[in-house]
């Protein structure tokens, strides 16, 4: 392989990070990617709530502490990917909601999380902003990418 | 009570926002908020861990993915405190590896998590310097704030 083809062999690879065999430099077992990830739902759900109630009238609504919420949102879903590490599906894994399609149908998959991820961004932005009409509607639009990876990726 | 010793008690309130009781706005359960702070500790200990592995030398140095592992170090020291509302301790939830002494010893507490929290702020900036000594030294005294803290308020 010439150095231009090893190139584009380690550009795809870094791209296609999702694809990586749990077996890495820190060796996590596929049991601890999954306590990851669903750690990583644990917190974004945690942030999701209050915003929720927050948009339901449920309490009053406060921008700032939104925008915090919507940081952690934000960060989850950039730290989401690497918690499906190949080898980290439901054969290896006893309690996971993780559908084996994630990874036979990996590219739908990483394109629905980097949707969750773009809106997840915007909310941070439009939160920062302090409006609440654009809030609630940008908080409907990231809850829409939810339930969009949920029904196809989860189990119920 | 008057108008003024209100604005201080509220003051004080909110100072001591870990003496909240979980009954809040969002209500989350004390089992919920057990849920949270081990899911904030796991990500702590997905992103230390590789750091960890660099700074032993078992896996090459790389000061980006420090960086960027540090980051999310950061950002749950400061998201951790929240996780240990008043009623969330072992009376409440099976299982947990919290200590009661959190809650009896609160100030203590807290002054163990603002160490572990400052600590982790200046391993970010550190590793953004990508002064590989002054990494491993940083790392270091962030990894003893989290000892002194385990060692007091977290069950072996």
């Amino acid at each position: 392989m010439n150095k231009k083809l090893l190139g584009i062999g380690l550009a795809s690879s870094l791209i296609s990070l999702g694809f990586l065999t749990v077996a890495s430099a820190a060796d996590p077992k596929p049991k601890d990617v999954a306590e990851y990830r669903q750690s990583v739902y644990t917190i974004i759900g945690w942030n999701f709530k209050p915003i929720a109630a927050m948009v339901k009238g449920e309490v009053p609504f406060d921008a700032a502490a939104v925008a915090r919420h919507a940081q952690y949102v934000e960060l989850m879903s950039k730290a989401a990917l690497e918690g499906f590490a190949k080898g980290s599906g439901p054969d290896a894994v006893k309690h996971t909601e993780a559908k084996p399609e994630i990874w036979t149908n990996w590219d739908k998959f990483e394109t629905a999380m980097n949707d969750f991820q773009q809106e997840a961004v915007k909310l941070t932005e439009v939160a920062k902003g302090g409006d609440e009409a654009a809030i609630k509607a940008q908080f409907g639009k990231t809850a829409e990418t939810c339930k969009a990876c949920h029904k196809e990726f989860r189990k119920d």
